[in-house]
């Protein structure tokens, strides 16, 4: 089995923290470890470093190397301009391919956090295996624990194998974020899971799919193909990407596609999307406050503050999102974090590069 | 006429800009120049800087010299330990009256601040006429805008000089800080002014009302009297200060003395006592914020931002009053302020002392 992690999201949401070249994935936003090196660490049981692929950006490549000195450079897949998950996953799927031709290929985004590694490890390893003994695209899905908006979902059909007891089921619809109403009734209806964004399937069948769903993808991958190892590779993979849409995988080809299966998963997943999410997901002192870094807190309650370095002391304030950098500072209400976005967009219309 | 600013306050309400090698008065918290520099400034039409005595600890001479290279290095007087307000008067009342036996000196606190800079100056001036022409203490009145209770108050009785129609009166009473009802009674009877802290008497009177109302003291003076300019008056100032009790010029002289008059005055008076006070005299932009250093500001109002050099966004909050500095980060909701100095309690009993 290979792995492949999709690391080129942008992360404006952990603003001040995630810039253009230090996003979330690159940063040690909740522990030691970087989110990657996290990410890499936690699939080494069932991958090793070797069979590790990772897709990012030309600018965030020179820092991944630097943090995860184990994954071999050719490993390392860069996209000359980010254009979502269906050409990402594509080109990966033509190296994986060119190496082991019936490889089975884990994707996985980098930056999720994941509460209980084993459990997570030993879903995996399920949907490979069934991955690996058919054509089916294989996908994650995470018991809901409320009716989240953040999410999309996945409306689990009959079981796998039919007339199957076990967990695997084929996937009847995958829907996009849901309104609050409509994700309370799934939760009501009880067979929905949420869409984690980690897929397991063989290289040879998501290439197969992408030809039927996604033809203009195809023909650029098959370009790619002819000068992988060559001199022009750079630049061949530069023109198709240029030329495609961007699309993503759950969009382009899952919903569309007739033989996918879900395995659900249940341990501890967060897509660690926000400040808000970090607060929710950590331990909290016995006044409800997440601390990194020196906390002096009078009369204040519930909140986070993430301050590496600087003694912060708060008085007589709950509920706040606090993140300083060296030269920056936010303070969100909790509850607000996705407005952080909004700070983003200023700084861009301002043209406050150094901010960005 | 001379004029004596007390610069001996530790300012712990504006951690964590004020640190013991740095309080208040040494930081530029309002505008460009620092507080101290601008009271010196602001009296300069009135006392030359040769005439401008400074009474500051030990730890503060040097910082004090730097930022008024104008004054000469004989008029900046050093307390070896803070002993209050009535040993400091005292001892700059010494030096005055060996240069000049019957001169007049206006005493100053070294952080406040005055809106109207002209009519300050006039008060203190007239202040210093009555004070000149005979054996008063004089004092400056406030006219109240609110029943604050961070102040002390002083009772007007009757016009001076008798059957007069001027402004200045004796002073009846003075009171210690009142309870919020006192205080509104106080405004409701209209009799009642501020007690400033700023005072206006001639040497002698001064030494004189000390002999009589604080023997002890001024024993102590008459030592520190014959050791002045000699090779043992640093010698003499510490024996002298280490045995005497801490006392307010207040406390100690005003409250019992009967020739006290006061001069009202309203100039925009403000003892910038806090970052609540900052907030409440600084001018505010379209949301009620004022900010020093870059603000970004979503959905945020009625805040103060005191950041120079760093960014600051704000999302969703309100009220708050916030405050970096290279190695600390103070999130305060605002009318909470006067606890900034329990952050500083915690910090000394943890011996933090590199935030101190």
């Amino acid at each position: 089995m290979f792995a492949v992690i999709m690391a080129g999201g942008k992360g404006s949401r952990f603003w001040p923290r995630s810039r253009e070249k230090m996003p979330k994935h690159l940063l040690d936003i909740q522990g030691e470890r970087t989110i990657i090196r996290e990410t890499v660490d936690r699939i080494r049981p069932l991958v090793p470093p070797e069979r590790t692929l990772i897709v990012t950006g030309r600018s965030h490549a020179a820092e991944l190397i630097r943090q995860l000195p184990e994954i071999p450079a050719e490993n390392i897949l860069i996209e000359p301009v980010g254009r979502n998950t269906a050409p990402c996953i594509g080109l990966a799927a033509l190296h994986i391919q060119k190496r082991v031709p019936d490889a089975v290929m884990l994707v996985l985004p980098s930056d999720h956090r994941i509460g209980d590694e084993i459990t997570f490890r030993r879903v995996l390893d399920a949907a490979g295996k069934v991955a690996a003994g058919g054509n089916s695209l294989v996908t994650i899905g995470i018991r809901p624990t409320g009716p989240e908006t953040g999410y999309g979902y996945i409306e689990q059909g009959d079981p796998f194998p039919a007339g199957g007891d076990g967990e695997i089921r084929r996937v009847r619809s995958i829907r996009e974020k849901p309104s609050l109403e409509q994700a309370r009734e799934f939760l009501r209806q009880g067979r929905f899971l949420w869409n984690s964004g980690m897929f397991v399937w063989k290289a040879s069948t998501i290439l197969s799919a992408i030809e039927r769903f996604l033809p203009e993808l195809h023909a650029g991958l098959l370009q790619i193909r002819e000068a992988l190892g060559t001199e022009r590779e750079e630049e061949i993979v530069g023109e198709v990407y240029s030329a495609q849409k961007a699309v993503s995988i759950d969009y382009g080809v899952m919903e569309k596609a007739e033989d996918v299966l879900v395995v659900p998963g249940d341990f501890g997943w967060s897509d660690l999307g926000s400040w808000d999410a970090l607060w929710e997901i950590s331990e909290k002192d016995g006044n409800g406050n997440v601390a990194r870094g020196g906390l002096i807190g009078i009369d204040a309650f519930d909140s986070l503050v993430h301050s590496p370095g600087k003694l912060v002391a708060l008085v007589g304030v709950r509920d706040l999102l606090v993140v300083e950098t060296d030269d920056a500072l936010l303070i969100c209400r909790r509850g607000q974090s996705q407005d952080v976005r909004k700070v983003v967009e200023i700084l861009e219309r301002k043209g406050l590069k150094e901010y960005l």
